[in-house]
């Protein structure tokens, strides 16, 4: 029997080049955020079944890979639904694990807490072009900072990271709080039980534009008075280019319906990003950014890059999310970068990698003396402790083809070893 | 309800400490590789079922993580046999996923190909101290290279890594061949029947001794006489300390049961390797090393280190496996590095990760001044630029314990900043 060749359905192979850009991002990501201070760490690849079905996934929870129990746990003469077969899955992000983590760890833990994580998640989605079933997830959290700070920190270590994978294109910020969101809804009298509902339409904003979010808003069932309100008040918060004047604009109109601190704390975190900026970006309050995940509690942020639709990353503060594990509230604020689909970005610009160090090829006959054999590997390991990548082969029949193809692999050196040695 | 804080069973959260170690491992690993012309590459977490179950796997095939079907093709209905529930499950190791990626992109792979692969794998196996449901593995690769360069080449790189991640520590490494291993058997008269149950009890020697193998292969029902020409020869040749004369013992005593070539490649490998190596140890042949898996066809070799029982590293040449997808055989032959071995013994001895950067922190007064704030941010920003790890942080009220906490982090220089700018 011939076994299958092709990788399972919706997963990747990743080939060489690809490989070596990932890499390269990997390691520049990591020591940027290391600079600020974030700490690497791991989880496990698989969680515990009602962890990852407890509803801080939303959508993600039905794309979940479940892992068969094993042994007597599995009872094949009694299986009445699909739970019965399973105790636990493959992760669908890192947030969720994160959370898990530091419940479990806390103690041993510094606080707060500066979590870097890069691992693969799993996701069940229907295969598409640039979409697979595992990918790589890069995130960096901050737990137990409850002030705008973690925000801060946040948004000026992505945007470093963005700036050095990215130097061409220019990036922006977009900002928003869960807590503005509502407010706004209450402000424009939208009952409370049709929250979730305005916010999917909302969401769609950079797809439908506000004409399309008012009629979808009114085909729901929401009143037309409270849904022009509300596009009033969002065409009016769209106008507004200054973040400042903005602050005022949202203390005015929705007085009442928020704590004035919340504002100013969002105002603040926009100003003291857009201060320290060394890095060419905006940051701008876009009243339409809501971000699917349900765990969210206060900011979320996106960033979006000139030229490309979506965003290449986002996050936001969810400070209820490591309490269902310990019974008590702990702040909590995470980016992630999108990171395939910078790679995605960077294959298709044809962007090449700086090379770092000389590539050297050495060429050797075939039946080549034993003594020589030796020199020549005494010698490529003495080039390569210099720093230098030197591959040994034996040399092709088309000695030329054979060059050519090393050329492509980066091998711009060549050195050749024939039987006798006088030859070369 | 509360959510479980316990990685699931078997599974291992890694705190910051040792995962820096990771990292710091795998720079090197990647980095020294690389040198050799290794290229790195990435194969999927799960494969088909059919391909894991193909008897390529030996005993690990019992351990595997099966993924549940999905959707339509989960019928719990008609639920006869495990079988009927998974199509797919998580990798036991990283060699079946290499010769199935070989054999799907071979036409976009240079020739030889040679394949760096770090990456998770997973075993259900008991859990224990030590050994964990998902751990990391480390292989190098050479595909399409039938010669005994192959394996001087693995044997050198491999060598090379350790002498960098434990230079302290001699390490040896020991060879066999499974050509020999099967000659040596039906020299002494065994049974082909019986070869697998032979290499089972040889195996062991390491645990039992001579004398112990002699026992066991007697109670297996091997035939007296067989057994005791069999243990003479092992005696023989453990007895013969150079490798040379080995050979020609090896050539002696096997006439008629092995090809000569054989055996002159396995020395030619050892001998090149010993005059290559630029680093102190030591290279013998072990004629008891079998190594468990299956579809070894040649060499095998393990690296054992000074003052550790076990191996840290093993490997071998595997010229059958690719041929299970492709229909033809393509050479091959790999070596991998117990990377959680090497973890735990550099755990264990106090290894200490030579610090790279300057750690400073900057320790604000809360609530101080935000036009401060911005200065204290550009700060630090500009000191990552230089390289220095830079960690913004709120004063804490016990400042002194705040400063051991982060001096154990390895943060030696510190800065503050108060309300009043002066006060510092």
């Amino acid at each position: 029997m011939t076994l299958i060749k092709k990788p399972v359905t919706g997963m990747k192979d990743i080939l060489p080049d690809e490989m070596e850009l990932r890499d390269y991002l990997i390691a520049i990501i990591k020591k940027t955020y290391r600079s600020y201070g974030f700490t690497p760490i791991k989880t496990p690849a698989a969680e515990h079944i009602g962890n990852l079905l407890s509803s801080q996934g939303g959508e993600n929870e039905k794309l979940i890979f479940k892992i068969l129990k094993r042994g007597e746990k599995l009872n094949l003469n009694n299986v009445d639904k699909e739970l019965d077969l399973t105790d636990m899955g493959l992760r669908y992000d890192l947030t969720l694990p994160l959370a898990r983590y530091f419940a479990a760890n806390s103690s041993k833990l510094p606080m707060p807490f500066k979590a870097l994580q890069i691992g693969s998640v799993f996701r069940a989605d229907r295969p598409q072009k640039g979409r697979y079933r595992q990918f790589t997830q890069c995130d960096i959290d901050i737990i137990g900072d409850a002030s705008e700070f973690a925000e801060i920190e946040l948004l000026l270590a992505a945007a470093s990271v963005l700036s050095k994978i990215c130097p061409e294109n220019k990036f922006f910020i977009r900002l928003n709080n869960r807590e503005i969101l509502k407010a706004m809804s209450e402000y424009a009298g939208f009952i409370s039980d049709k929250l979730s509902d305005v916010f999917i339409i909302l969401d769609k904003m950079d797809k439908i534009g506000l004409a399309g979010v008012q009629k979808e808003l009114i085909e729901s069932g929401c009143d037309e008075k409270s849904t022009s309100k509300y596009t009033g008040l969002l065409q009016k918060l769209s106008e507004s280019k200054d973040i400042s004047k903005t602050g005022d604009l949202l203390k005015k109109e929705l007085e009442g319906f928020i704590n004035e601190e919340v504002v100013d704390s969002f105002i603040f975190t926009s100003e003291i990003v857009n201060n320290c900026k060394s890095l060419d970006f905006d940051i701008v309050f876009d009243p339409s950014l809501v971000r699917g995940m349900g765990y969210y509690t206060g900011t979320v942020f996106e960033i979006s890059m000139d030229g490309f639709s979506g965003s290449v990353a986002g996050g936001g503060r969810y400070d209820k999310m490591i309490g269902k594990f310990t019974g008590t509230d702990t702040p909590a604020c995470g980016f992630s970068i999108g990171f395939e689909r910078i790679i995605a970005i960077l294959c298709d610009s044809g962007f090449k990698i700086p090379s770092l160090n000389e590539k050297t090829a050495f060429l050797y006959e075939k039946g080549i003396d034993r003594k020589i054999l030796s020199d020549i590997l005494r010698e490529a390991e003495a080039e390569r402790t210099d720093g230098k990548t030197v591959l040994v082969s034996s040399m092709n029949k088309n000695k030329k083809f054979q060059k050519e193809q090393l050329n492509k692999q980066g091998y711009t050196d060549f050195r050749e070893f024939y039987r006798e040695e006088l030859k070369r």
